[in-house]
């Protein structure tokens, strides 16, 4: 299984606190040594540093801890290999262009027999997990469904969350997926989010000794939602995500749920 | 404009030392302070690294120039904005999937009066450069000739040189694209490149102080090829490209020419 983080905000915010307990996770106080990504949206621009050495290691993941990107939407994945051999192309998150846009998606979970039922044809994956599979058959279902974008482009999330939960019929899936503005989180078996906002106050990690206190860093309008898998913070109360069930957020907020 | 660096090569190969005399024309000794990026395959996967800062004051870039990836294909660019403001969307080398490969590219130039006349439907940009609007116009035509990817996978390679010749009557197109094994570099009006191979000597860079022996940094068996807009080192011959010309690499080889 692997584990999932991000970020949804409505000002610019870096994810440093909650990435350095996330890498940990990357080998040193979980298992999940088989690679590790990160996605930053800029705008509709995004980058995606990814690594398939364990994030606890990571040459590239110290940058960024040491080094602030700041973001409104992020997405982040640490990979403990079950499907498909450990390799960049296996790492999450993986990403696509629809509509003029930038998607990235990243999984959590595992699928059987899928092989016959996952068969898409305009987007294929490069690599060879469950994942990136059943990511472009969601986007083969988007673009077909929607061959321009719906005008409410909340409509989009509320078909990927459908036919994201049909793939739930295979395995277990927890997904997270995003256009940069708009961001969805479907939870298959465990996943949690956090929103934080005025009057904000100090958390803790839980995976390494690291404090922070959040009012130093926000102004009062700052409306920040972390997703993860498990909680990060042991000071913090996290809503725990019910199983099929998916939120979709933007600017930090919830826009949409069900 | 821009300046283009790529490097195919049989083994897998750091570029630091090309990088490092790269981005120093990213805002130093060159006016190229609109953003930088680089693509490493390994593989059929692949991450690129990219920054709207200039180069020459970029952490990420510090980055990569003490830490070696080793990669047989690699694209890069230093970008000098004409078309398109200063931002992560209009940032070089940019990327797509067809065929369940990674595809990237870059471009040196700028066209004129292209709006009407490039159009893609399957292949959108996410910014608005002429760059990425001309790629995503390559990719829509590559996948309506080929549907599926031709046997010989240099045909495909044949047909864009051929289709970016079309483009260069559009104003100057210098372009750089890959799958990841093949690495076509089509010249509009400047674009050089060499071959190394044994025996390997020294190289000194232009741009900044300082000098490899590259014998002490291969194997006999190694053949790395460089390709930039201008030359890179001062003690080496490189070969330049005529307006018009395209050359097809593979593992560091010339395979195709035109």
């Amino acid at each position: 299984m692997c584990e999932l983080l991000a970020m949804s905000a409505n000002v610019p915010t870096d994810i440093v606190f909650s990435f350095t307990g996330l890498v940990e996770r990357g080998g040193k106080t979980g298992p999940h040594r088989d690679g590790w990504g990160i996605t930053f949206y800029d705008g509709p621009g995004n980058r995606t540093f990814k690594d398939s050495d364990p994030s606890c290691h990571s040459e590239v993941a110290s940058l960024l801890k040491s080094y602030p990107i700041k973001s409104k939407t992020v997405v982040s994945h640490i990979r403990q290999a079950n499907r498909g051999r450990v390799c960049l192309e296996n790492t999450h998150p993986f990403g696509r262009e629809l509509w003029g846009r930038n998607w990235c998606f990243a999984h959590n979970g595992q699928l059987s027999d899928y092989k016959t039922v996952l068969q898409p044809e305009r987007f294929l994956p490069v690599g060879n997990t469950d994942s990136e599979l059943a990511f472009c058959t969601l986007m083969d279902k988007l673009a077909a469904r929607y061959p321009k974008p719906p005008k409410d482009r909340k409509q989009a999330f509320r078909f990927l969350a459908r036919e994201g939960r049909k793939l739930q019929q295979l395995g277990v899936f927890n997904m997270l997926i995003s256009d940069g503005v708009y961001l969805l989180a479907l939870c298959g078996n465990n996943l949690h989010w956090i929103t934080r906002q005025a009057p904000f106050g100090e958390a803790r990690l839980i995976d390494t000794e690291m404090v922070i206190d959040f009012q130093q860093e926000t102004t009062p309008k700052d409306v920040v939602t972390v997703i993860a898998t498990r909680p990060l913070t042991s000071n913090e109360a996290w809503h725990k995500m019910e199983a099929g069930s998916w939120c979709l957020f933007r600017e930090g907020k919830v826009v949409a749920q069900g």
